[in-house]
């Protein structure tokens, strides 16, 4: 049997991901294809525990290094027990954040560096990069005002600073370019039916191929 | 004012570790020596939660990749939190295992390879390696034999085959020689207290050098 495809989809904050992946899964979904929506920790229960202690607003003692390794260690696990297994049955796995989010967020956003994040990452997926990624393109400011917009309760995360949101834009444009082969870019600062659009298109014609 | 040595303990199960690296610590604190016993997560919240994760005996699904960045991540708070502080105020830190306990356990024993291990343990600690490592030399079958007339609830760890820890000693002999400048080896066949007695002496002439 054919694996199935291993598609992410990236971008910072408020740039639409979680809308546009979830809606391009379901309509790909309903045309008959076997596709599948996962985000980390994606309903492993390790997985689940370890993004817990990540996001606990309390834990403000938390060293960079330490939240970069439990990144890796979240992912590890979910790739094993949820992605893997899909790609084996021929499913394609549209997973909303992958290891470009670690390189943008950790490696720039909270300056330890591309290569150092990069490294331990490889640790976690032995060479499970996925086939394609859609960079939802959105600029720092504008995906900041629609997280502030849209929620009431701000978790650890989304009460950094402007400058931290600035740094991981920079740090995903320095991953597009690195990883130009298997980037597909599309503009997310329009409205988000038009990037829905644009990216069920890409999507399907992966699959088609 | 000076910087306190950081020395680490380390050996197979039941080589005595914690009753040894504790007396030492006790007897030389005692005599007047600043110096702190700690071992991960040690008293850190946030590496105690970690640690929690990585113990519970319910997670049998974990990979073991997964364990490994989960005992980094452990290892890189307790370090920030804990060691590093205790060592800039000019007290000598004697830790309960540390980076080579992973080498020998995740490397050796759990079959990820000591140099992968490796980096991402190197990604945790940013080169704060001990000063000086004592190493308690057991049989791995006289150390297995210790833990069982011991304790009567085993944990996820003390469950693993005597394969486990033969592998496990064997990652320990190449830790030793590929680190011989920093090892102390001290035979932990004998009774335990001719085994405090020589870690006592060692230590000692080392906070007296």
């Amino acid at each position: 049997m054919e694996k199935g495809l291993f598609i992410t989809f990236e971008g910072p904050d408020g740039s639409g991901k979680t809308t546009v992946s979830t809606a391009v899964t379901e309509r790909l979904s309903n045309e008959g294809y076997k596709v599948r929506y996962t985000r980390e920790p994606g309903g492993s229960e390790i997985a689940e525990e370890i993004r817990g202690i990540i996001l606990d607003p309390k834990n403000t003692e938390m060293d960079v290094r330490t939240e970069a390794l439990l990144y890796a260690a979240s992912r590890r696990q979910h790739l094993v027990e949820k992605v893997l297994p899909a790609l084996e049955e021929g499913i394609t796995v549209i997973s909303d954040r992958f290891v470009d989010s670690s390189l943008a967020y950790q490696g720039c956003g909270r300056k330890i560096g591309i290569e150092a994040v990069y490294e331990i990452n490889q640790f976690a997926i032995e060479g499970h990069m996925p086939d394609r990624t859609i960079f939802l393109n959105v600029d720092a400011k504008v995906g900041l005002e629609r997280i502030h917009r849209g929620r009431a309760v701000l978790d650890r995360l989304d009460m950094e600073s402007i400058e931290f949101h600035e740094r991981v834009y920079n740090g995903y444009k320095e991953v597009v370019s690195r990883y130009q082969d298997r980037m597909i870019v599309i503009d997310a600062n329009r409205d988000v039916n038009e990037v829905i659009e644009d990216a069920y298109s890409a999507v399907k014609e992966l699959l088609d191929a």
